[in-house]
């Protein structure tokens, strides 16, 4: 084991979780009904120590060792090995899944708020759980009674592993065009056992030594189905076949042909696989033929939110080594006084800009995360319906935006984080260069971030013909009135006003390009920067909700305690992301109101 | 040797040269009497051939071989040597310094950017060239002749390199908090003989097995003179003793005792170097006691134009990559048709908005480090004194930007390149991964960015009590005036008007902040943001001047030949550089106009 630079206060999850999302709310629901706000508050910290103990000491062997292949076989650290035991035994690899099949059966919002922990503690690492699960609950949600008793629990708690096998070399973003097919196995009774032929790329966890068997989730069209989406199948596609009773059978014809060599989480193995090279591989159709496709999108909801959970958690761990090391490095006078004695770097004001900018981002991100995932939870669990439904419209809407917008943003608080520590910084002593390496993927995986911003401008904005979003900016817009004249926040409301007309005035531009005579290009050229400027002017009600809080708190206890001090934080960084945050939106529209399409009107050959 | 994946058009270096800069105004100065345009033109072209036949090829051995330390040695790859090798026989290592010390005596715009080529092709090998040469610049203008005569021809011409020795690991940014000290060496006849005691860290290209010898030059403290900078002094320390007929002595009590492990550049060795550990090390004064730092930063406005060149090179390789992948990589049909068939993934617009912020980015950093070169030709020969001062103040005003804002926008912009090209750019297969990691140094290296931001308001800003500012912000704003009905760029120049008003509003907001019941904190805080905008604002201005001209010939000739498609698709870029990168200027001035001083507000310990 290394050593451990996961430094993680929990402070933030907990005030968001009991002070803002006031999740006592879920503990009414049957699901949750045997929980107290005192069991989420101790898992978070037992997650903590886990994260301390186990993931952090192993995040720079996933980086200087990496995961290796030879002759087919892959090896991860020894101490990934460790971590994958503990992690199983005490059932952290399945906090948020289904009790029947030995998950905590915890709300999302917890089960998300500890997976921050656990991957911005070691990303790499937590790739093979979290495929596993993610696998896992789709045979939990499509298989059969037969196929979740044989491979669900042992997804779950980490006796065998998972993958999904979507990209090929030649349908990366563009699924519809794979080559992998599937036939009927004509050696088999059973007519949901297909014969599997096709090379899979780029997949995450896709082999290693953690676990005796692999359990991939694939899509592959049946021979004769429709072209394009519309004909993908899902199948699974075991490593070593499972026999009826569950015991593991022969090899199952999937030959891992290597591995990719890449920026960052180089402790997850990204490898390509061949499927029925010798012809004998066998795969059991998961749900309807033709439907893979669309389970595939049921799930990614919570994909595209853990995505963004990644992110966050990386640069929040970047950000908490980087705040750590500027208490501690002395470096130069004040600014203010260049004959006074040198100070802790932390007390630069460019410094301080780059720290509050990485405490900002990180808190509005978690705030934003934490937000979908108890939108979830009501969404699935609510007796009442309409309730339910108001929730999922409203995470339905913004999913895409918790994808991109962290990952794109969670990379660039990486650099400030190194940008704070100077040259130390850009050396892997510590990890923040890594953390920066590892969290690039985020923005190219699960969808990479112009089909997220497709999927909201094609999609999202079209829900209920529109009414899903004008109805959250009725309710911005009514929020920022409502509190104009705040005697602490009322610079910070005026510009969440004015950011949030900027939102009114795209998708209002948006209606006119979809119309006669309309530029459609414009809304594609465009749908990034909307995507973006959405998430934060989003974000940033959220950090204005959690200012006013901090703020009333304040009014009740002494501002010395370290209550105290963290809400007097809490104040100034609410400002802080308005001010300098929230902000970028006034930019970013900017190619919008001159409906600049430069970037199209340029010859190809140009470039 | 490796792949080549260097693949630069050298079309907009030439347009820049000729075109725009016009640089054949150079060619009446007695330094360059003896050059033409076409020497320049084919001095680009065969500097093009260097970097694909020599120095591309070798840029993926220096990331995954690297610099290898052992035991107080240092070897660099096989193919790095063939790179000194051949750059030295060939005058590539001083393109731009005097020929009477074997140096090409180019302009220091056409060397500028030749070198823009080479650190594009490959960072990591030219930092040893580029050590050796500001090395030898600082013993060829500091020197006795003596000095000159033992060293400078023998470092121009690859015989021997060099380094820089200033930072130490309690003084970084800090450098009058340096250890190292010096006392005259009780055993030499000569009174410039110092002896040196002390250890120097991130010292780069600091040992390396390239050369026989490597001049260090070393600031140190004189025993007994005053604390802080004032009292540092300058020394040059060989690695090997020369004797006074140039022939090598007995080495030098200088011992590398190891190298960083880092984010990138890894080729280039950064060593921690111990000098006088046996009481051994000589040194020799370069010039007067005392005055090391006014020397250093004499040289300091050329290293930093060269650090904007290093970032801005290597975003343009990276450009490179990804705009020919887009070209050839076939992904889904396009947004306006989703039926069509699948197109090259430069016909989706997002794509083509990252390439054309790539594209406009890297072109407005080029017209940015080439104009500064020009600058310095002028200030350096032109005959008539007030053409060269006018041209120094200019050069002097905004030498900070450069540095600072290309480091940061290259690193950016590698990212999306990586972008486009989703999962493979992840991968190390293409380089444009590594172009990122190495690139990030740049922000750190030859004065962090944030001292940039202090020199820029501390000092530059005042320059002439502010009339050097002034004088460039009337003329813009004069520029904006005179074009405002231009029938092409109407929108870009009222953009560019609104842009610069906000440069001015700026300043006069620090004005306000530096006298009486300001608030000096607000001017370090936003020093950075205040940089960037002037930067962005100071490029548009070179990016319209390019555009007119590309429109205006663009009237002369078939815009379908190459010229033609290269003036188009230069007026689509000044469009799009005022418009989408231009414009950032309006969200990093709120903070400022809200005098958000937040991020200093919050209690330290909230962090």
């Amino acid at each position: 084991m290394g050593n451990n630079y996961f430094n993680r206060d929990d402070r933030d999850t907990k005030f968001l979780l009991f002070e803002h999302l006031k999740v006592e709310k879920l503990l009414e629901y049957e699901a949750f009904k045997d929980f107290t706000n005192e069991d989420f508050s101790m898992i978070v910290d037992e997650a903590l120590k886990v994260c301390i103990q186990v993931l952090g000491p192993a995040l720079q062997d996933g980086d200087k060792i990496g995961a290796q292949f030879n002759d087919g076989e892959v090896t991860v650290p020894e101490s990934f090995h460790d971590c994958w035991r503990i992690m199983a035994e005490n059932g952290w690899i399945s906090t948020g899944n289904s009790p029947e099949y030995g998950g905590q059966g915890l709300p999302q919002v917890v089960s998300g708020l500890v997976s921050e922990l656990f991957t911005g503690a070691n990303l790499a690492m937590m790739t093979y759980p979290g495929l596993a699960i993610g696998a896992g609950r789709l045979i939990e949600t499509f298989g059969t009674e037969k196929e979740k008793a044989l491979f669900v629990e042992k997804m779950y708690t980490g006796v065998w592993a998972g993958t999904m096998c979507l990209t090929e070399a030649d349908a990366g973003s563009d699924n519809g065009y794979l080559l992998t097919k599937a036939t009927p196995d004509p050696d088999s009774d059973d007519p949901l056992v297909y014969k599997i032929q096709g090379t899979k790329c780029f997949i995450t966890a896709g082999q290693h030594d953690l676990t005796e068997n692999i359990i991939h989730l694939l899509i592959a069209r049946i021979e004769g189905a429709p072209a394009g989406t519309r004909g993908i199948s899902l199948f699974i596609v075991p490593k070593i076949w499972v026999n009826p009773d569950g015991s593991l059978g022969e090899p199952n014809d999937v030959i891992c042909s290597g591995i990719e060599h890449k920026m960052g989480i180089k402790g997850s193995a990204t490898a390509t696989l061949n499927f029925g090279e010798s012809g004998n591989c066998r795969g059991i159709l998961l749900g309807e033929p033709n439907t893979g496709m669309r389970k595939m999108f049921q799930m990614m909801n919570e994909a595209r939110i853990g995505t963004g959970i990644q992110a966050m958690g990386t640069a929040a761990s970047a950000y908490d080594v980087a705040r750590q090391y500027a208490k501690e490095r002395i470096q130069g006078p004040p600014f203010t006084n260049r004959k006074a004695p040198r100070v802790p770097i932390i007390q630069h004001e460019d410094v301080r800009r780059m720290l509050m900018n990485l405490k900002a981002g990180t808190e509005a991100m978690r705030a934003f995360a934490g937000k979908l995932f108890f939108l979830l939870d009501i969404a699935e669990n609510d007796p009442d319906e309409a309730e339910r439904n108001n929730a999922e419209r409203q995470v339905d809407l913004v999913t895409p935006l918790i994808k991109s917008y962290c990952s794109d943003f969670g990379y660039d608080l990486c650099r400030d984080a190194m940008q704070v520590m100077g040259g130390v910084g850009y050396s892997n002593e510590f990890p923040v260069e890594q953390y920066a390496r590892d969290s690039k993927i985020l923005s190219i995986w699960e969808g990479i971030n112009y089909i997220q911003s497709l999927d909201l401008v094609g999609r999202k904005l079209a829900l209920e013909g529109g009414k899903v979003f004008q109805d959250w900016l009725q309710q911005a817009l009514a929020y920022a009135e409502a509190n104009k004249d705040d005697s602490d926040f009322a610079i910070d409301f005026d510009l969440f006003a004015k950011t949030a007309q900027v939102i009114g005035e795209f998708a209002q531009t948006y209606i006119q390009q979809f119309g006669e005579g309309g530029n459609m290009r414009l809304i594609a050229l465009t749908s990034n920067r909307f995507l973006d400027c959405f998430a934060e002017v989003y974000m940033g009600q959220l950090m204005l909700e959690q200012g006013v809080i901090a703020r009333d708190k304040l009014k009740e206890i002494d501002p010395e305690t370290s209550d105290g001090i963290f809400y007097r934080g809490k104040v100034e960084t609410a400002r802080f992301y308005c001010r300098n945050i929230m902000t970028k939106v006034f930019s970013r529209v900017e190619p919008l109101r001159v409906k600049d399409t430069s970037a199209i009107d340029i010859p190809e050959e140009a470039f």
